[in-house]
């Protein structure tokens, strides 16, 4: 566990939601580990665009695949960039309307990030980006051609400029509302993998590997 | 069925993923009508920000709930934001590394929002967000004050200029790639609710009510 406090800068302390800000290096981590998809930020024009896309950690950088949106990636070179990874974990009904809310965690990173030019350090990311992915497959399935490597874009992000948030637990209504005869909980939320369907155009005879059926589910938040 | 295409400016057609955009207006409102979190892109001091939160759509407009990152809500005023939706269906595992992929249906919506002042309005975009969140609270949970009412910013985003894409079916490998000894096909992956938990304050003798326990859960893209 690595307890080296997130960078906090005025625009990571996020208005009102700063008292669900933690500053734990493992938590932010922990949510990037567990999650799939990432929303990356760029400005093109001076307006802002979100481009749902897949990514990967390795160590104290992030490492995103161009092959989604990848003008707009093009566009995020030597100008600042925001990636956020969010997981869902639960509804939170109140007694009141207004204190309805989400259990989540999200994680937001701002950086400058870097065109990976390096060859190895493009492989790293690629095999970063695919293990989170699906683990394990780095080591079974081909590899890059030369010319697929040269038409892969790797962006890396440094994780130096980040923040976590975290909402968990019941609602939060007012005192007099606990009276109300009104239900009032919260419904879990969860991402699971179903039964993995082979490729129709699969040789026959070649089983599902282990690492792939054997993959856990995504891990639900901490109590 | 809404067969009103979507608008498509360059900017919405993004790059290399242009050969999965659609242009039926029914299909957005699937994605969205299906989607919990929203990530909401803003441009501040030049930068991207990129923020979950809730929605809820009510006709062509799509409303955003102020509460989280109201900061940046507000930044956002008169000028133009990105509002992402996504769902992630799959995990596309191919023969070849550079052939993975993700099963998704995204939704990107481009425009300048609206602060909504009409109270009626409010009111209405306060609904189409907590229905989305957890359809028939509304008629159950206690409706806002008129202090809360005004410390609750809710903002209004035309669907006029939108642009939607999906991926499904199996990886597409090379060709060569097809006699390989490698395994493929598609990992599932869905959203899922489990059995709703009680507030551990909340008065004895209120059951979860049916429109709570008996909600499906979040639906898989159509085949």
């Amino acid at each position: 566990m690595n307890a080296t406090p997130l960078s906090s800068t005025d625009r990571t302390r996020l208005g009102r939601v700063n008292e669900r800000g933690l500053t734990d290096r493992s938590n932010l981590y922990e949510m990037l580990d567990g999650g799939l998809v990432c929303h990356l930020g760029v400005v093109v024009d001076g307006s802002p665009r979100v481009i749902p896309t897949g990514y990967g950690r390795d160590g104290d950088t992030l490492y995103i695949h161009g092959s989604t949106g990848a003008r707009s990636l093009i566009a995020g070179q030597s100008q600042e960039v925001c990636v956020t990874v969010t997981h869902l974990d639960g509804l939170v009904l109140a007694r009141s309307l207004f204190h309805h809310s989400m259990n989540y965690r999200s994680a937001i990173i701002f950086g400058v990030p870097r065109l990976v030019t390096d060859p190895d350090e493009k492989l790293a990311g690629l095999r970063a980006v695919t293990e989170q992915l699906a683990p394990g497959q780095w080591d079974v399935a081909r590899l890059p051609t030369r010319k697929e490597l040269a038409g892969t874009a790797v962006l890396a992000l440094s994780l130096e400029e980040a923040s976590v948030k975290i909402r968990t637990g019941p609602p939060s209504d007012e005192d007099e509302d606990y009276a109300l005869d009104i239900w009032a909980g919260v419904v879990p939320v969860r991402q699971v993998f179903d039964a993995p369907v082979s490729d129709p155009r699969l040789r026959p005879g070649i089983p599902v590997p282990s690492h792939v059926t054997d993959r856990p589910t995504p891990a639900r938040a901490a109590k």
